[in-house]
């Protein structure tokens, strides 16, 4: 099965049926079919060639879904860019990338502006706004003055690049994922067979769609011939009106948006009843948090687990499972990322590879259709990562007598702030480029809202005249807001180390997770 | 995916829960798993290699499921054999399909010693009842005393042949269908997708489990943890019996059997509310009698579309899209066998290879990962099936604008009389065998029980003195009892035929169906 056999049995089954609500505008599955084929027809008529690539930055809109589809259609693979990238990583992606052409939303013209220069390989920029400028092409009149794309352009087969999903590297560096036809349509067969979608459920798709936690259901979604509705970038407002307004029955959430709406004074002025199921994953939510969750919107949370590397989900959990009055092991079960999704493979192994027993902790490695082909030029990390034919996480994690999954710590160094991902290296690469650092260490700390903030331990060089303030400035020129240190302290003596040589990120973490259990996903 | 991978989910996220409930016994998953592992180590330990074909004639039981999976775990590609066949059609079938081993049924034990001398392939004979008789395996024996197969003991490719599905062919001989892994995990799927099963449902197996119209469940129930229970040989009370037993949620039945239900007397006096979908399939359905069993069991009925060749579903209805107290078009839908399911591309085609015209008659046409790997041993018919890619049904059908599909007839001359499908060919064969025929054909005529009856119009030979009780006896030494004829008419005329002298079965059959539609599927 193709991503387009997906979109044409919706537009066979449920042609006149709402496809996209976004905002006023509607579209049928006719009608999003037929803007997708005319966007396809226009992106060729540029003269791309079926086969290169091309990239979206934008915000969430029912036109971000139509790109999804696009890639399919016109033989585009996709590269859906990170909307939170500074703009020298973005310009990193676009030439690593070989893109040829960008998407792009008019809240991203500015960024663009910095990295124009720098990314001479783009041919085409198309604004997706729906207003014409100098210079860019407009999606909107793409799509009003181009046929429909019928029959095929490229003979596609179910091992092609589909998806080229930049993700934070462990090296510093973004790495390319790429994602397949077959792994982006394993994982909505997944989906739909875990949790059960149908063509009576609306989606809403407010975390953010570069991010496949959100952008799978795109495809699982329309798979049944459910509704996709938008929120172009979340506020608790524009989510509670959109729930009411469409009816939503399903979403995804991280869980810093769930904070927002269960502490958001007018939640309750709105109709939410709709829903029935809110996923949520991509980083730490304590039972506390959860259970003032429950209060607000009632027992419809369920943790999912996954990674851009195994397009994405792994795990879920369902809502038959989250009892919430049980007895302890009940109440301990209400923190699992859920058991393994139907189609896909997923074990807990210790160093030599066996299966952990019940309780004891191991690292999260999976099988199946789902996991991606490998890193974009990087044959050396690909073979790293899937070695023996499993996905290696490097998520730390038990597993339960029952097969649930609670997910301890990160193997790799990585921290999750908001949802997003920030590899420590990266952080601590920024800073060693200030003259005044001899040494640092990246680590999360707990935070009520974003579930860990970034700090940066930091020791100066000697005699070095350095303030805080300063030290977080120079990130900011260097990477993405969200990565740079939300505070820094500074020490004179060495960090600690272990025999070789590595710095003791345990010991630094320590005084911060005291009482706490740093339990992520 | 593999078989294999459906159950070892199933037993990881239900290990307790149960799997098989058979009369007073059940088994969990664990520990139905760990029963088909002992068998398939039994079936191994015999002196079966891993490729051997076996096959399997027996009412249904939890064993049957069971001999299902191992055809996987023990490499042994599987042949479920027709239980209504005569003894010299299963010697053809084992013969010609190489089985090494069959696993008998004890009420199929008298047909067997009629085969037994003309099956010298068959290295042996596995008793599934649990009783021991000399120069038999007893089927509890082997899992008694074998330990079970860990691991793998062949390397297993989606495109493997795993079943070996015989049925009536126009040629007059039974051809074997080869289905692979990926076909029947396919169906699987799309079975999952378009019918929402889900771990809360418990499908009865009343329909017999040789025939794929129930054997896609074992496969599909099992993929979301569902129960399974067993009617071992359908009778009305037994079935009802059953669904208030093990509380069904799901069941296929064939239209014979929901007449039975509907007028057996004693129905009201079951408990059926547990049932929520009740599909239906496999032979005509007047919507009249559709009304008559929704009164009954109320409006839970959704008919099905498929055929062995394509593992085998093509279509099915939802019961959103039954509407029964609407407009015409609407009670029209009624008598739909539904749309295309998630995954299959299913086409209504005029003899041009073009899509028809709603309202245009046409004959449907499949294309997935679902349609078979071909006709054992048949590369010409198995060409002329599969031509351009598509299985090509020979069910002539009608689409509406919405892509529903109504049978209006079938291109191959077959004949399906109480779920069962008669190939006029093999009758008229056996009646040829008959020195007093000059002439014979053989058509369906309509039957309040049995949806069609199989009806001979013979023109006997000059001065023949022959009766329709001897002819009938004629055919019962032949062909199954289902195929022979219900009754004879004679005549000294030829029989009508087209230029070409094929002879016009359409004007024979018309005085039958006057005011009636022959609508099958």
């Amino acid at each position: 099965m193709l991503l387009r056999d997906i979109l044409s049995h919706a537009v066979k089954l449920y042609p006149d049926k709402p496809a996209l609500a976004d905002g006023d505008g509607t579209f049928t599955y006719r009608q999003a079919d037929e803007r997708v084929r005319r966007l396809a027809a226009g992106l060729l008529n540029l003269g791309l060639k079926p086969g290169d690539h091309i990239a979206i930055l934008a915000n969430n809109s029912h036109r971000y879904w139509e790109t999804y589809f696009v890639a399919d259609i016109a033989g585009l693979p996709l590269a859906p860019l990170n909307i939170r990238l500074a703009a020298h990583e973005l310009e990193f992606i676009l030439n690593d990338g070989e893109i040829k052409a960008l998407l792009l939303g008019m809240e991203f013209l500015e960024i663009y502006q910095q990295f124009r220069e720098k990314t001479p390989g783009i041919e085409h920029v198309i604004l997706m706004s729906g207003e014409t400028r100098d210079g860019f092409v407009d999606y909107e009149r793409l799509i009003a003055e181009s046929d429909p794309l019928q029959g095929s352009v490229r003979e596609w087969s179910e091992d092609d690049l589909l998806n080229l999903c930049y993700t934070g590297g462990t090296t510093g560096l973004p790495k390319g994922v790429m994602l397949s036809q077959r792994n982006v349509v394993s994982n909505a067969i997944h989906a739909v067979v875990t949790f059960g979608f149908s063509d009576r459920d609306t989606w809403l798709h407010v975390a953010p769609m570069f991010h496949l936690a959100d952008a799978w259901a795109c495809y699982a979604i329309t798979m049944v011939g459910g509704t996709h509705s938008f929120v172009s970038a979340f506020t608790p407002q524009g989510t509670l009106e959109a729930i009411e307004r469409h009816r939503v029955t399903k979403t995804i959430l991280v869980p810093t948006m769930i904070n927002f709406l269960v502490n958001f004074p007018g939640t309750a002025k709105y109709n939410t009843t709709s829903l029935d199921l809110i996923l949520f994953g991509a980083s730490p939510m304590s039972t506390d948090r959860l259970l003032a969750a429950v209060r607000v919107f009632g027992p419809k949370f369920c943790q999912a687990y996954g990674m851009t590397e195994t397009s994405p989900l792994l795990t879920g959990m369902k809502l038959d499972w989250m009892c919430y009055d049980g007895n302890e092991n009940d109440m301990r079960r209400l923190s699992s990322c859920g058991r393994q999704v139907a189609g896909v493979d997923v074990r807990v192994v210790n160093e030599g590879g066996d299966d952990v027993k019940p309780g004891e902790v191991g690292e999260i490695i999976a099988r199946g259709p789902n996991v991606m082909k490998g890193y974009w030029k990087r044959p050396k990390e690909t073979a790293e990562a899937l070695q023996g034919g499993y996905m290696h996480t490097g998520d730390v994690a038990t597993i339960d007598q029952e097969n649930f999954i609670y997910i301890v710590d990160r193997a790799k160094d990585m921290i999750i702030s908001g949802g997003e991902n920030v590899y420590s290296v990266e952080v601590e690469n920024a800073l060693y480029e200030h003259p005044a650092v001899l040494e640092v260490a990246v680590i999360g700390v707990p935070d009520a809202n974003w579930g860990e903030a970034v700090l940066a331990v930091v020791v100066p060089k000697e005699g070095a005249n350095i303030t805080e303030h300063e030290l977080i400035e120079h990130c900011h020129g260097l990477i993405a807001g969200y990565k740079c240190p939300k505070s820094v302290i500074f020490q004179d003596t060495p960090l600690p180390k272990s025999g070789p040589g590595k710095i003791l990120k345990t010991e630094l973490r320590k005084p911060y997770w005291e009482g706490r259990e740093r339990k992520v996903n």
